[in-house]
């Protein structure tokens, strides 16, 4: 059974490895009176997986260490397990689907793992594991369903409660549930008047419609770009500890997480990856049931593939207005794009693509269309330039 | 004259205010045996400028105080007088120059200070400001060529000597001087054997080119990327005290500093601007002159604006094989379009744009070009895709 000395005591061991992640005040959020972000994000291996893993191999004998250990993991908890199994000197092998970011494979293989791609998704990656397992005996190190794991993570917990004594309000991420049971269990042994909400992808929402069937149910798919909260089943021991020790489980829509992406790396100058997002999402759009005066987000990663983040950059410019792609009908005539171009420059906005295609389908055999990218200030100049075209006869196609 | 007690009283009175911001080893960036971030880009306000400001204006007497205070910046002064200002409720005018990011003119605002936009450059803004001052009397806060300005940037190396007493180099971005100053003046105070370098863009060289020429000089421009530290000229406070207290000036190019910044994004979690990034640059870029054991470098700031961030990214994609744009020549005739995009799919990299255009100048009359960007996992993904591509007849233009 977990207890409150299990946690204590993998505090003490991961004094060895884990870094004290700072917990910093952030004025610009909003959501709560006050807005703390525990950041985990700039945990070794950028996520709070270190913990559980380094103290789960920690506590295993030396019979089960001199076979080796084996997990199955598609970034985060690959990483965690893979650089605890080398600082204790122990062989890992870690199973991970062929379709996870190369970024993620490399810096498994930098922190010394064995990997094994195996050919489909994480059910697959999962399986394969197993068998590897049975075949060879290693040591299968579970991604959530462990107590020993559990307590690593719950020293998160310990941390914030001594980092803010007076938080009334833990925002956590859930994929299995490891994390926020571990945390929960922690934070309300200590002090049950905070209240502790999990967070989830509204669609990898497997531990909250699990947490109203009052049974663990498998979701028939979890798709979330949150790839490290994309669970669909979560454990029978994250199960009953979060039935326990959780005040509620909200959630996010993609678009939130975007957003909350978005947020963190520009009024905080961090790099969030979606799953350890979704806290700060839920904060900022609403979400708590209950007003806080101190609330603390448990951003729990930061390893996002560069592309996705590239993606959410664009998409986030182009939905506050710093961006966005104009599509003006043109008389096929000699200085039509000199006149547009003009306007634009005269607006202040930066052109950085142009798509200009006589015999565009759609356009008249007399006009064409310009397709214009445009680096913009906000909704207003954006205004402006279509009104400035607009009066200058070119016609704007929305 | 400058003195440690003068730094002393600064740390003290920033206590109210400023943030302890956490020294976070960077196992994975190399350039020294052990590299350690002190990490200003978390700073209140986005940059250390915060610290130097408020320092300055707690200082002021209540005359001074009440005449309300003027000062001129890109951003990053701008950000810290105005909540230094309003933290002690004082009026603050900022000029800013009017092509100055929109995100800092609104976080300017958004601490308190009244913002005037000046047509042009930062001289012009500089030039506003002096005329502001003279004419209503208002208090000026230099961003840089101040003793007490100094003496707030200077409490960056009493924390930096508390967090890692053995450090040995320090690592420093240079603009106008004013925070390695500080920083140099309170390191080699107190341990004379730590190095302190200062690092600059080489295409804003001012303080090595003053140091050269032993006075200082001014540059008929000063072009980077990294806005917060393209100063044409040194004060001649900080050139003094650089001349003294630095053991030299190191420089790197403008893709060194976003090398850096996507490095510190992609393994460190945490947004730096250009300015921020410097000293990074100078240590992944093997710039140091002598050999280092603990190494510290200070990210000064994370105000980038996030069109720059997003460029930065896409040609960091780019230079390290995540993202490629290839032009085809296709010979016009039915089914071209599906055989590329199959061997694409087939090869497992995915297809973010394409424009395919028969007419294109420089394609023969039966030919076109395809020009098609894809999202890839390395180097070798693309050289696959390319061979393969070529074995099935299509020619790839380079």
């Amino acid at each position: 059974m977990l207890t409150l000395d299990k946690v204590y005591h993998a505090a003490f061991v991961l004094k060895q490895v884990a870094r004290r992640t700072d917990l910093i005040e952030a004025p610009a959020l909003g959501g709560a009176e006050k807005l703390y972000l525990k950041t985990e994000n700039l945990q070794l291996t950028g996520s709070f997986k270190l913990r559980g893993a380094y103290y789960k191999i920690s506590q295993l004998t030396e019979e089960e260490r001199s076979r080796g250990i084996i997990a199955c993991s598609a970034g985060n908890h690959a990483q965690g397990v893979a650089l605890a199994a080398s600082r204790m000197g122990i062989r890992s092998v870690v199973c991970m689907p062929d379709g996870a970011p190369i970024s993620k494979v490399e810096a498994t293989k930098a922190y010394g793992a064995e990997v094994v791609l195996v050919k489909g998704g994480y059910d697959d990656a999962y399986a394969h594991a197993c068998r590897l397992r049975d075949e060879t005996g290693m040591t299968f190190i579970h991604p959530f369903n462990d107590e020993q794991v559990i307590a690593g993570q719950g020293t998160i917990g310990l941390e914030i409660l001594d980092q803010l004594p007076d938080v009334d309000t833990v925002l956590v991420p859930v994929g299995g549930g490891g994390l926020v049971s571990g945390v929960a269990f922690a934070v309300k042994s200590l002090n049950p008047n905070v209240r502790v909400y999990g967070v989830q992808a509204e669609n990898a929402a497997s531990m909250a419609r699990s947490l109203e069937a009052d049974k663990p149910l498998c979701l028939p798919s979890a798709s979330t770009f949150a790839d490290g909260i994309a669970v669909r089943q979560p454990g029978d021991t994250t199960f009953a500890l979060c039935k326990d020790y959780v005040d509620g489980i909200l959630t996010v829509t993609e678009d939130e997480i975007a957003a909350a992406i978005l947020t963190l790396l520009e009024k905080q100058k961090m790099i969030a990856e979606g799953a350890g997002a979704v806290s700060v999402a839920a904060a900022i759009f609403g979400k708590l049931p209950v007003a806080s005066r101190k609330a603390v987000c448990l951003v729990s990663g930061g390893n996002i593939d560069v592309n996705i983040l590239s993606r959410v950059i664009t998409r986030g410019l182009m939905t506050t207005g710093r961006n966005v792609q104009l599509r003006i009908a043109l008389e096929d005539k000699p200085g039509q794009l000199v006149g547009v171009s003009q306007i634009i420059s005269e607006c202040g906005a930066n052109v950085v693509n142009v798509v200009h295609n006589a015999g565009d389908i759609g356009s008249a055999v007399t006009s064409c269309f310009l397709t214009i990218g445009l680096e913009t200030r906000d909704f207003a100049q954006i205004a402006e330039i279509k009104k400035r075209l607009t009066e200058h006869g070119f016609r704007i196609v929305e």
